[in-house]
């Protein structure tokens, strides 16, 4: 990235995500998005490989920051506080982009492509944490277990973030929800 | 259907299952599967739109019943009560379709495009549950988490029965897979 473009990425980022609000994700083109950014379409593409990645960038990232704490939970946690220490640093890690997590939900939950692609994410997320657990030493099946229950906190949780009122932390909506799951588990 | 081709259904089903394992999804086109079935291609496209629907013909059918045992289950009942009607109901509809099953979560597992569809598959499921949930009174922030945990259960225990050996009935490890998540979320 040269000096005379500072932070084309975070541009590029806010400006898609403009378009794709004002004008929908399938009818926003990467000409447009550059163009609104103020860089090239070259520029756009020396940093995302299509208009898709500029809203899953990131995932990658989020993926392994989750493992890694899910990895480094105390040995004597059990599966589901270990799956817990992945959510939370989740919470972390979100906890100042509430704004752009809300448009970024609105343009996914309008676009079925979208849709397809963050369940896909979510399924990759669901069998890393189950790799992790089988690390840590869970059997096969209790592993598959925690992850997917996991990732069905994690996916409710970051939807009544994005959803409900108010200014509540993403960390605590996932404990709210991870106490929830006991409530629901044990009546 | 004419009473000359008996169950071209069922043959179309199995000539493509058969196909679909040796020549891989991919590989494989409509015309072959009439073939094999020994019908024309023409009757194929009276029963399925395409290949890809053979595999999934039938899904909707599933969701419906196992909404309906949701919804039947007694006003008492606590959402996962309910939910695990719905999950017991499954494990009666595949009762004697393991051997099916079985090879079908093989093809799947093997083509993207099926993993994919499956995943939304699930998505529609996790949707209809928390629907009939809110209509039995649950909260929607209730309703969603149990349900995608629903969900998670359904997918762990179908995919323990098909690939595990031994012939435990699903209903059973729809039930054990259930202890499991209680046992996981109370400690």
């Amino acid at each position: 990235m040269g000096r005379w473009e500072p932070d084309a990425a975070g541009r590029l980022r806010e400006a898609a995500m403009a378009l794709y609000t004002e004008r929908g994700f399938e009818g926003t083109t990467v000409a447009e998005i550059a163009d609104r950014a103020g860089v090239t379409a070259r520029t756009f593409f020396r940093h995302f490989t299509d208009k898709r990645e500029v809203l899953f960038a990131g995932s990658e990232e989020l993926e392994q920051c989750m493992v890694a704490a899910l990895a480094g939970a105390p040995p004597s946690a059990g599966p589901m506080d270990a799956i817990a220490a992945a959510l939370l640093t989740a919470g972390e890690l979100f906890a100042d982009r509430r704004d752009y997590s809300r448009r970024r939900q609105a343009v996914i939950a309008a676009t079925p492509e979208l849709r397809e692609r963050e369940l896909i994410k979510m399924a990759s997320l669901a069998t890393a944490f189950a790799d992790a657990l089988q690390q840590r030493g869970v059997g096969p099946a209790v592993a598959s277990l925690a992850a997917e229950t996991g990732v069905a906190v994690f996916r409710v949780a970051f939807e009544r973030w994005v959803t409900e009122p108010g200014d509540a932390k993403l960390a605590d909506v996932m404990r709210a929800t991870l106490a929830d799951l006991a409530g629901l588990t044990t009546h």
